[in-house]
């Protein structure tokens, strides 16, 4: 496992939010960022389908990985995404790729995959921009 | 209580998601709807702030069901989202509206608060596309 | 007259592809920036209304000068745009407001009207992140 | 010159902006598009370099064209682009894709470059959605 992937897993150890839904850091290197969540019951919208909202969780955490690995300490300061179809099975994967950087950000496109035994869909795709924050400014 | 709200507020009950974080309808009226959510230690980030994911399932909501007292059956097709500051505080409220609509889809925006004690700061902004569906497709 | 609005109008003639087209800046203030544009027959696309290119090149200048109202030097980072119905009429007028803003970035909301005699439309509506710029890195 | 770019050629024609900026289509396939537009100086903004509208025209058209190839008459209803550096040189070129459709609308991606001499930049990304158009309703 490289230092990344040690590092990213820890930050995402360290979110409750995360804990809270069961992320997990698949992959992260230099420009890349890959989570899988698996799908849970409680995870439904009123049509039974996976909520939009954790589908938006999943890629607005992805493409704030894929920031982190060039710029380091950093949030994401805005997303747009486009839901393709209906969510179903047993997990949600996401895979994040920087288009672009500079030292203060990055910009991110995102994919987020349903995944059902061996058939993938592709349910969701997401642009964003990540900025590196200052971590005086938090203290 | 009107007869939309009523409604939408079974709708959320029927989101398994919605009922995990605890988001609450506070207002559906023709073009308008109103979710607030208390914030809980297992929504932060590694920061300690709220995670942006939580925020980008409070707009989601918050614009369908914008959406929804216009078009009835719908889901979201696609948002944008600007994070504003970090969110913190004891519960976050989301107010959308109901900025153009066909008989097909709607276009919303929102606004999505973060409230302590008296205090109330936009923590987030977000902007999105409704479309109606019909039920025949989801059999 | 004031200063900002002459600044503006001095900059926006410093714009030959605002010159090429014939917008003017009708008003600037602290926040807020207000733009016409009117309409000519080289502005169509394929069905006759008016570009959707013409629609955001307004919306992207628009939320540029509401934010270089509380930045000074800046560019569009990134913005969003939901287009409401085709856009016919006399001119098109963009109206912006600075929502949120930081020493580095501003975050706007703009919308876009097309206005035939006395009857003024919304036809799209934009939601954007303008960044200050540091005229040392141009040089 | 296959079918599709004979009629799509046809199409950009008929646009009166796209003739008065320049815009060349450069190939058109099923859930593919390509358009150049020569850089003239009637294209800059106030620094100098290519109007951020010259360059959300030739995302928007690229993004309708590639959604044409598959749904037929169609227009743009939304996306949103993010600028990732300032464009100079002799050519814009944009590529777009589409990365799913349904019978009503298709969800594109777009990449836009400055050409200079050999030399290509990445100067934006957008992503978006394109609807088909009943021709009965614009009659």
């Amino acid at each position: 496992m490289n230092d990344l992937l040690v590092e990213g897993k820890q930050i995402l150890d360290s979110q409750t939010f995360s804990k809270l839904l069961g992320a997990k850091l698949v992959a992260l290197s230099k420009k890349y960022a890959e989570l899988s969540l698996p799908i849970k019951d409680s995870f439904k919208q009123n049509y039974g389908f996976v909520h939009g909202g954790v589908i938006s969780y999943l890629a607005d955490n992805c493409l704030t990985f894929a920031g982190a690995s060039i710029l380091g300490h950093c949030v994401t300061s805005e997303y747009k995404i486009n839901y393709l179809m209906p969510a179903m099975g047993k997990e949600l994967v996401a895979k994040s790729t920087v288009v672009s950087f500079s030292l203060r950000q990055a910009v991110c496109e995102c994919k987020i995959y349903a995944v059902d035994h061996s058939k993938e869909s592709l349910v969701a795709i997401a642009q964003g921009t990540i900025v590196r924050i200052d971590m005086e400014q938090l203290k």
